[in-house]
Order: C-alpha cells, then structure tokens, then sequence
C-alpha cells in the first residue's frame, strides 16, 4: 500500500465538481452559440494512427505528440527481431571459426615482422574502413584467396583500432614480450592464446556493435513507430477534422459546418497556464468560399464572449492576401515570412524595434520608408482600408485582400455586433503558411492575457488526405484562458453552480422514512435533492449542505412530523420557516 | 498525398453529427438524473500514471492497458541498458576460455567412454537444470576442481539438451565417426574442432538466452513502466475515482457522490459492440454506509432508462453476503468463488447444467440437496427473502445480508418505481471479489442484450492507495449497448435531434443581404438558423436543407424582397406559406 500521495501526470488536471460546472458553462455557452449558427456536433476519437499525425505540426511538433504502446504486442515483436538479429550472427559464427584457425599464423608471422615494416603495413590497413567489413558478402563471392587476405587485413584492423586492451603500444609492448620469450612452443601457445582471446572481444564486439546498429535502428525515435507504435493521441482538432471529412467524404453535406469540444494532448514542457492536456473548441466549414462564413465567425466570437459576461474585447481580423501584397510592392515578395515575423511584434517592441528588425532581416530603408505608413496603419476600420487601397494599389493580390474585408465588413453592417470591437491590424500573422485569406485573432482588454481565440481561412486544408480543392475557415476559443479571464473577473454566474438545491436532513431513521415521499415528489418536479442518511448529527449535515453550497434544507424531527410543518431554511440568507411539504414543493418549484 | 483513404484505429469511431445528437440524448438524461440525486460531476486526466493502474485489474487486465510514450526519451535509456547487458557478458567470454581449453580433454574422453557408462552419465546430468549454471558465482567461489567438474558437466548438458545440431543420435552418430577415425591426430584434431564449434555455439546461445532474459525483464509488459512508459490511458472511472478521493481527501465533503461521464480504453481485441474506445457512465457515493444509497441506485436506474424511453427492463439485485451465507451453510466457505461462478450460469445452461458443474468443482450431492430449494428460489421478492432467511437461519453473514436487502425494499416501498422491475436474484455474482454487499445489474427485456447496467457496495476501495475504512458504493451505465437498444426500438426522440431549425435561401446576393437582419432576429430569439450562402441553385440549397433535416426554409428572391412577405416552408409537411419576417419570428418562437 502506498504511503506516497497518488498523483496525476505533470502537466494534467483532475477537475473538481465546481471547476466542473465552470468549465461546463464555458463549453456549453460556447457550444449552444455554434449550435445557433448552424454548426454541429462531430467527435474523433482520442487516439489517430501515427502516420494521420505525422508530418503535420513541423519538426518541432511531432517531438511533441504522446505516442501509443499496445501492452504484450511490440514487445513480442521486438523481442522477435532481436532475437533474429542475434541469431543472424550465425554467420559470424562460422566466419570466427575461419578467423581463428589463421590466427596462429599471423600471430606468429607478425613475430617476424621487422618494426618498420610493421608500422607501414599498420598505417596501410588503418586507412581502410574498419565497418565496411561484410562476412556475408565474403563468403559469397570472395575467392579464397582474397578472402584469407581481407581476414588478415581484418584482423590487424581489429588490433589497432579497436581494441582497448590491445592499442598500438600495447601491441608493440606485447610483441617485445613475445621475442622475449626462449621456449619457442610457449611463446606460440602464448601468441595463439593471446590472439584468440583478441579475437573472441572481436567476435563479442561485432554481436555489440552489430547490436547497437540494430537497436539504433530500430529504436529511434523516428522509426520507432513501425515496430512498436503505431497509435497517438491527437495534437489538435484541425488535423483528425481533415481526416474526419476525406474519409467520411461520401456521407458528409457540403458545405459542411462542424465543432468539436474534445482534449488535446502534447508533451510541452508544463508551465503556469500550459497543459499537456487541454480542450479545444474548434469550429470550421468546408466546401464554402463565401465571405459570409468570415462575417459569422466575427458574430459567433461576439455573442458566446458576450454570453459569457465579457465586456471589452476586440476582435483583431487581417487578410493574408493583404500581407502578400505588402510584400509585392516593396518587391520582397518572397521574404513575406521575414516582413510578418517582424511587424506582428510591433506590440511587444515598437516601431523602433520592427524598423530594427527588419533591416537585420535584409530590408532597405526604401523599403521601410513604404512600409512605415502602412504598419502605423490608423483611423477606422473604413479609413484603413482605404489607405490601403492606396498602398497596395500595384498589387493585385493586396487588393483582392482589402476586397474580401470589406465584404466582410459590409455584412455585419446589416448584423450589428453585440459587444465586440472588430478591429483591421494587418500586423495580424498567426500561422501564416496555414492560413490563405482572413485571418482573426481575438484579445480581452479586461485582462492581462494572451489570446483568447483565433482563427481564419484556409484553402486545401484536405489536401494532406488526398482530397484536393477544399476551402474552408475555422475559429477556435481558448478555453483555459477564457476560465482564468472569467475567474479574475468573478464573472462565473451563481446559477452556473450545478450543486443540489435542496437537503432534507431527517433527525433519525423514522424522519428519514418520513421524507422519503416528499423526496421522490421534489424530484419528480425537477428539483435536485438530497436526502442525508439518518443517523449523523444535525451539525454534520448541516455542514454538509454547505460546504457544498446546497441552496435550502427542511430539517424533520418528531416535533415535524407530528405537526406536518417542516422547517425550510434558506442557506445563503439563513431564514428558516415552518412549512408544510405541499408548500416548500410550491416553494420550489415556481 | 495518400491516395489510400485515411482511417482511425481498429476499435475506435469517429461519431456524424446525427450520431453525437443521439449520444447527447443519453449521457444528459443520465447527467440529469445523477444530478437531481444530488450527484457532482468530475473529471479526470485521460492519462494517469502508470503506478496508479497497474495492478489493479488482475493481470489480464494489465496487458490490456495502453501506456504511452513520450517522444524521445525512452529509445537511450533502453538503448544504454541494451548495450549494457551486452557488455556484461564479458564474464561470459573468460568463462568460455577456460571452458573452451578443457574441451580437447573431454572430447578425447567421450571417445573412450563405452556406452552403458555414456548413457548412465548423459542421464545422471541431465537430470540437472541446465540454466542454475551461473558463471560468476563459479568463478567466484568454486574451487577449481568444482569448476572443472561443473564445466564438464555442463557441457554435456549443453550437448544433448540445447543444441539442435548435437541431439543426442547425432552425438551418437558422431561419435561412432569419431571412432572409426583412424588417424590419431586427425581424430583429435576433428574432435577438438568439432567440441570448439559446439562451445561457440553456446556462447552464442547463452548470449542470445542472456539477451532473451534481459529483453524478457526489461521489456516484459509488466516491467516496461521504468524504462519507456510511465504514462497510460484509463482502464476504467473506478481507479482514477478512488487516486482522486485519496488525493484531494481533504478537500472533498464526505460522503462524496460524484459522477463521470468519460471515455476508457482497453486493447481488448475489437469485435461487434466492443470497442477500444468506450465511454463509462459511473455515479458513486464514498463515506457512507447507508442502505438508503443503494435504494437511490435502484431509483436512479429505473428514472433514466424510463426517461431514455425503456418500457420494460428489470433491475436484479443480490447481496454478496448473502452468497457468502449459501457457501457456509452447506460448509464451503472457501468455495465460495467456484459456488457463484457455476450458479451464476443458471440461466444459460438449467440447472442441471449447475449442477453438473457443481459436482466437477467438487460439491457433493449433500450440498446441491442444500442448495437447489435456494437456486431455485421463486415467488416475490419478500417471498424469496423469507425463504432465504429460512435457509440461511445458521449463517449470520447471510442473515445480515438478508436484512441489508430487506432494508433496501422497505426504502423502495415509499418511493414506487415508475417502470423498473426490481428482482432479487441470488445467481447475480458479477465481480465477486470486489463487491462486499449489494450487487446490482439491468437487463432490458425488450431487446435481446447483455447487461446495460451494473454496480454495488464495495468496502476499501481507496485502501489500495493508502485511505482505508472508506465505504463506497456505485453504478455505471452501459452507454453503447442502451445506445444500441434505443436504435433497435426506434426510441431516439426526434426533438434530440440537434439540427438547425431554420434555413434562409437566398436567391442571390442582394436576397442575402435582405435575409441579415432577419437571421440575426431568428437568433437573439434562440432559434437555430443559417443563412446559405449566395450563390448556389436553389435546388442546391432544398438538399442542404433535407440533408440536415432543417425543419424550416425561409425563401427569398425578388418578389419577396418586394413584397415583404416571404416564402415559409415545412420542410417535413411540405407546405408553404407566404409570410412576412415578423410572422415567420413569431411562428417560430412560440
């Protein structure tokens, strides 16, 4: 029995029943809006196949994805293959056998070797390739001849290269030792002996390295998927969406709108406010190109933030196109990563900083004297673009930019936002090699926070799965975020408790016995309740409803039950009534 | 690009719109029920420490499990300990010199061992095990003529029980060819090569049994946790419920009710209705002995499958003390697993096929004339408990179950079923050794299906991780089995369904623009509704609409844009109207 507090993985949470029914109003405000708007529902499972994920985060991000092991069948399997590697030795075996029986020869041919010419022949056989040694290809197609040669040549590559206790001193050591040994059958005994040991740390050494090679191999972390995983948990939504609608391809209405509200899991180093699992609540249409999916997106964020009782938050949206273009007219086309790494810092680092940044990454002042009025972009989101316009007025592909906003911008003329600020900041980059016209980023200026959600347009976002010519957009909300936004604002609403309304609390067992009938009746109007098993003190129970936050109790005693008048106490204001169980039904149930 | 169309797991599903509305059906009418008995929601992390699960679920169950593998880090460490274990068999290597030098003596000797002797010694030797031979300890502290006798033994050992090519007619055969060599020296130098060949065999053979020992150590299911995985998935709710009461126990008001609603998973072998991805549906109590906990259970069962639709479906219920009051009166007390397994198939083989299996598991016919009036038990629940007190009248554990039972019934007696039959049935064992009171299971009677629910009383459930004397009780749902039964009934109501109520079809771009403000009323009334996108034929836009099954469409082209009144479609009925946006708000928001 362990005496160690069980614990849960880092960077993993259990949640308690009131983080639950917080995190249960985040979701189910979030879900309902998605709902409104025409989304449904899908779920995917928790675990994809390997190759479904790999490739599709970057480098970094398959380091980070939490591989799967069946119990009992890699182990096998790799039991199995090296098992088979060792036994593939057999032709060392046989090799070895060959190997030994010249060594006596050589061990004593090498006794005869003047110093010089032993050096010479030592630095010959060194610059040949100890490893490209290959007993199979030898046996095969060697002439014998050839072959007694390469053993030899083999055997001296052993001596002086690998073989700690027989380094090249220590052999010249070891053959004056040998010379000066008189009894002539004792010194072959003794050379032979020698070089069969030499030979037997050879042989072990191959089963090592031979090993090694096998093990490095098998077992890196990039191959390591075919012999012994094959299963990973999900990294995002987006990824396992795009496999979801290829594979489901004939059963799917385009345009189709889904959400998900599911875990994701990756092995980030933890650290306040990141996890190794967390939910995601992603919203995305495919098969549509239409701008008023981009409108929607903008009323979705406004309304469920709203809901959820955020007052000043700003919807920041760009357009990809735009970017490209701002990148034609300096004719720096191609560095549009560089241009946008360095102005979407603009917050953290000013002006000065971008303007730094961007002549270390190999802009011209020219470049920047046009850059400058269209990163200090101002006015309203109408005046922006108009500005814009102006700039971008070369570059067709700016301007298709400014268009697709303004579309934007002129539908939710006639759906007016509830709360948000929408605003253009064409500093605005995100995942730029993802994302292929709007793009949106969503901050609250209540708080000191990251973003609290994010998203935009994509084009090809199937193509991974082989299904090419899909458009699509998405958003996601932050919803870890938005609980710590939510916390620090108290802006949790009471009613968002899921605790049970009512605790009867019978004196003794006939109480309890008593109260059963008005139980049943509380529940059958839908009201939760609780009946406190006889026998505790009033106190215990009492202590019971709260701590946890039940809202009322009718404590039954004998004096109760004979009058058929119940005491009902109201636990936030602590007034306590008599009142018959027909009444606090009433009471209830209004 | 894949042109193979990609797929998820074996075992595991992805779940369409319409799917995730009728599973939303079930787990929030289950949510609900759980939550008006004043049940709380929690939720833990889907991986939980490997520690935490092991052990737990026998050892069936432990290969079951899917542990996880961080990227990166296992492959050196298991890499270092494989390279390790090979560098130690350097013991093996001197060990295997010496060996290899007496092997020209004990070769020489067999040729002139007669055979009687031969045979007397390969049986006297083989009689030994052959793996005690453990070299170190020789080396270390056998004297030397120990060793040498042990060499020799093991040697032979080695031939005739290990080595394929030396079985024991070979060795036979060879000796007698041995024997027939005339020319000494050949015959000793054929011998010598032979016994050499054979002993590198067996170096390569214990290297190989080494690594097999090693790999079968380090890499068994059972011990893999510390070199590669710490990690796994849940196995069930029950563990990670009893790590979280014992983690956050001063923190949690007892008794605690909590319910989770999550997903397991299992490397069972994926058949029809089994998966390897399944949600469990559990509500439990801790820290209550009460009896009236057990009566809520019954109520909770019989409330949510009469609210999922369920007509006719039986709750049956046991007590294990009660199985423990059979076995002692007929004086088989320590039988008590072979008595409830082979009654427990009663309704499957009769019960002569019970009986049959009694008498195998070593009952006598004393004890089935004991035990037949009581598996047979009939009449009514109170008749059955008056006969079982009878039968059991010797058996104070049987007694008390009984009482339990009988304390549960009169609960039930002030709170009446709505549709449950609840049926006391002593065949009922289910998981015998970790239930200690009430046993509960459901089975509906309307579609031919194994169980779709189950639970009971269970005493020191937290004591495997340090927290005894907690008493605890629950129930879980069979979530995809009820899911399969209300398929099979038809019983999904179609108010489940979770699709848009309204569609607006515009006609083209201007239409949709019309249609903005009239979307955004339809909405900040909580009506469901889209707006298609302009563009598409209107025959396009029905079939998005019928796919959906959206209730409603709302048509707008020129005419209605004129006119104001719109054109109003049941999509169901078929009928449409023309109606103003002020009347269709109204209609649909009644």
């Amino acid at each position: 029995m362990a005496s160690i507090k069980p614990s849960v993985p880092k960077g993993t949470r259990d949640f308690s029943p009131a983080e639950m029914a917080k995190r249960n109003f985040i979701f189910d405000t979030i879900k309902g809006v998605f709902r409104k708007y025409g989304y449904q529902q899908i779920e995917t499972p928790t675990m994809e196949n390997l190759s479904t994920l790999t490739g599709k985060y970057g480098d970094e991000g398959d380091k980070l994805i939490f591989k799967i092991i069946d119990s009992g069948d890699y182990t096998s399997k790799l039991i199995k293959d090296l098992i088979k590697s060792v036994n593939s030795t057999r032709i060392d075996e046989d090799f070895i056998e060959l190997f030994k029986s010249i060594a006596a020869e050589l061990a004593v041919s090498f006794l005869n070797m003047d110093d010089t010419v032993f050096e010479g022949r030592i630095k010959q056989i060194k610059s040949n390739l100890f490893m490209n040694f290959h007993s199979d290809i030898l046996l095969a197609e060697i002439k014998k001849q050839e072959f007694v040669e390469s053993i030899k040549e083999a055997f001296v590559k052993y001596l002086f290269s690998r073989n700690d206790s027989l380094k090249k001193n220590n052999v010249k050591n070891r053959l004056e030792h040998y010379r000066s040994i008189k009894n002539t059958q004792y010194k072959e005994d003794t050379v032979k002996t020698d070089f069969i040991r030499a030979v037997n740390s050879y042989y072990r050494l191959r089963t090592v390295i031979k090993f090694e090679k096998f093990i490095n191999k098998q077992l890196s972390p990039a191959s390591i998927t075919s012999s012994i995983s094959e299963k990973a948990l999900r990294y995002d939504l987006t990824v396992p969406f795009a496999r979801y609608v290829v594979q489901h391809q004939n059963e799917i209405t385009f345009p189709f709108k889904r959400f998900q509200v599911q875990p994701v899991w990756r092995a980030d180093r933890p650290q306040k406010g990141r996890y190794r699992e967390f939910y995601q609540c992603d919203a995305d249409v495919v098969g549509s190109a239409s701008l008023l999916n981009e409108a929607e997106f903008v009323m979705i964020y406004d309304e469920a933030l709203s809901l959820l009782g955020l007052q000043d938050f700003t919807i920041k949206i760009n357009n990809r196109k735009i970017l490209s273009g701002i990148a034609q007219v300096i004719d720096k086309y191609d560095s549009i990563v560089d241009l946008t790494v360095a102005i979407d810092k603009l917050d953290k680092i000013g002006l000065d900083g971008v303007i730094r940044e961007l002549l270390e990454r190999g802009f011209t002042d020219a470049d920047i004297d046009k850059l400058k009025p269209v990163i200090l972009l101002e006015g309203s989101n109408e005046e922006k673009l108009r500005k814009l316009r102006e700039a971008l007025k070369t570059s067709e592909i700016g301007l298709q930019g400014c268009e697709e906003l303004e579309t934007v911008f002129n539908y939710l003329k006639y759906t007016p936002l509830k709360k948000a600020v929408l605003e253009l900041d064409i500093t605005l980059a995100r995942g730029l090699n993802y994302y292929t016209g709007a793009i949106f980023e969503v901050k609250t200026n209540e708080v000191a926070m990251g973003s609290i959600g994010g998203g935009g347009r994509y084009d090809d976002l199937t193509g991974m799965f082989g299904l090419k010519g899909l458009t699509g957009a998405g958003i996601s909300f932050g919803a870890d975020r938005i609980y710590d936004v939510l916390e620090e604002l108290n802006l949790f609403p009471a009613s968002a408790e899921q605790s049970t309304q009512v605790l009867i609390i019978a004196f003794d067992t006939q109480a309890e016995i008593y109260a059963l009938p008005l139980l049943q009746k509380l529940r059958d109007s839908n009201v939760s309740a609780e009946l406190y098993p006889a026998g505790a003190k009033v106190k215990k129970q009492m202590d019971y409803a709260n701590n946890k936050q039940i809202s009322y109790a009718v404590l039954i005693g004998s004096d109760e039950m004979q009058s058929g008048l119940l005491a009902f106490k109201n636990m936030e204001s602590g007034v306590q009534e008599k009142l018959s169980a027909e009444d606090i039904l009433a009471r209830l149930t209004d």
